[in-house]
């Protein structure tokens, strides 16, 4: 898997993938920062008037329901719908899925339209979709229980996508194949936009690699490694300097990095 | 007066009280970031179709007039008064109130709604709601003046509030009790946000803490003291670098660092 | 030249330019704090129902279209109406302009109210203003062709504005002067936003300095210069800690950096 995986991130490099990002406002710029680190090039397009077009050039399409603003709703609706004629990949971070009940509701809505390729959530939100209780404190997952694996084959089946979950352990699945992801730092969550820079990469990787559930372990392994080496790069662990060492991480990690860092487990 | 808030710091570590804000785009992103490195639990949630439920759940709500979209200001007054119904502290950021006449319009609007526990602003902010004479330019207070605790007192007076205003020497009262902060950096002035997180982090403060009076003190000084801080641990005095001390130095404020080096003076 | 944008960046400096923003949510925050590096004074002031008001106290307007959501858009025709009526210079950065249609036609819709004293732009949105052939992908230029000079300097003929072109080349022009510009670094392209914030300092400089072919050309000089020795900065060149340098770099950039630096060339 570690091979793969690799090769996924070096596909990402060469492809450059444009990847569109309807998104919210607390993190946009580290999402666009961080596509650029991942080799991605970031188009953070969402004007209602806009997406339509823009669908048809792009490589995949991001939407985190985090700020969801009215025109940001039905943007999203709009480029949704689109990619799906169009057939482009497109991840969905569903946002605080379980601690707003709009969220779930939005979050459905976007599945429905049959364009998603990528649900990336915490495990909270994950197993709120799922149907499977989750406790979900505002946008902090705080439930990372036993069934968390099952709840996402169960996503994944259900929808016909890729699940990944982000936790202490990250979990990818198709509803056949199932990864688990055992690198992190748990300076992670002590910056905000962790979660949000995992979906946005995991778009990036969803438009340059044909299989999605590798394409989406290669995202989260990258992001959760380099979370890692950026906590080891620092002297002391403080969170202003872990984000800047976090992109600095991601733009720097390497084939061998991952092969000898990296610590995915198919089951 | 030390000791109180340096327990009062030591409380929003244990509560990690969830915060809830409708703030600018500006900032929002560093906002969320000193609110985790604060203590606290940040939920940018904004959206009118979701900052009713929302209330519900959280332990305070900020609000920044700063940006201001037509959404924001009806999600914000949505969120005040069903936060004056269930008793959740509010923070209010009147930004720009002296420069932009809608600002001071809404400012009382949302006064009005009874819901405001604290309204930190800086000093031109604060003497234009009080009706006393301030010169304010742009976004920056330029008017440090004599009256400056005077007009504190009288607008904490008339609403009922908190007042925290942030100036070369930060001003706390709650009418009765005033408290001055000596601690703070010039530094503080070059980077854009410095008055948002520390109205963000007047809010986590509210929200762990009874005597908002106390909460208030509590979350300038540490701002205050981080700043000097992060000064002192640069090499040069530059403003990116600062930024990203300013992070580090929140979050690893001790409560020896408040009883050494803060500077509070009650009068 | 040089001595000329060493002195422009001086006056920038002693006249502290109110700079009202219409950005992107993207590159926000960095656009106002580049602002303070630069010695302006910024006021992301963008409501609907604020910024009429607002144009009438300010040095300068800078218009970014990257986001441009419904209000935004109605927001900045106002502002740069009112802007005209006050003859208050107004920097347009036509974003993704020959990406997206609307982008064009908005920009249009801008020049047309003959407040526009700047047009800043890449060197792909330049050309396709001007008409000329450009092959522009998502919000990157991809062309830096040769009659890049000669697509300016229509643009400059055509709206009576300056155009400042940025590029492996930067290129100054007010139809009749050109200035071409060949500071920069190739880690300006890993982070989002340098474009935005060379806009954002151009409304400065337009701001404090009367002819804004010198203003324009010492705001793309300084950026260009800031990120060169940004980069020499850095131990290894990694874009989280670029960033960071850049801010550091543009606020201490001196007189002597520009003289001995700088490679300004006037055609």
């Amino acid at each position: 898997m570690l091979k793969k995986i690799a090769d996924a991130l070096e596909t990402v490099k060469e492809k450059t993938p444009l990847v569109q990002a309807i998104t919210n406002y607390v993190t946009i710029n580290d999402c666009a920062n961080i596509l650029l680190c991942f080799g991605a090039s970031p188009a953070m397009c969402e004007a209602k008037a806009e997406v339509e077009e823009f669908v048809s050039i792009i490589s995949a399409l991001y939407i985190n329901i985090g700020t969801l603003t009215q025109e940001q709703y039905e943007a999203a609706l709009i480029a949704a719908k689109k990619a799906a004629q169009l057939g482009k990949p497109v991840v969905l971070d569903p946002v605080a899925c379980g601690a707003i009940s709009r969220k779930s509701i939005v979050a459905r809505e976007l599945l429905a339209t049959n364009s998603i390729s990528v649900i990336k959530g915490n495990i909270g939100e994950i197993k709120t979709l799922a149907g499977f209780s989750g406790k979900v404190r505002g946008v902090d997952s705080l439930d990372d229980g036993e069934n968390a694996i099952e709840a996402c084959k169960s996503l994944a089946n259900e929808y016909h996508t890729v699940v990944a979950a982000t936790g202490k352990t990250d979990i990818v699945t198709d509803g056949e194949r199932t990864c688990l992801i055992e690198n992190g730092s748990s300076m992670l969550t002590l910056i905000t936009g962790a979660g949000c820079m995992a979906g946005a990469i995991t778009a990036a990787a969803a438009g340059a690699v044909e299989d999605k559930f590798v394409s989406s372990a290669a995202a989260l392994l990258a992001m959760s490694l380099a979370g890692e080496m950026a906590e080891k790069s620092l002297e002391k662990p403080l969170p202003g300097s872990f984000k800047v060492k976090l992109m600095d991480s991601i733009y720097s990690l390497t084939r061998d990095d991952i092969m000898k860092g990296g610590k995915a487990k198919c089951l």
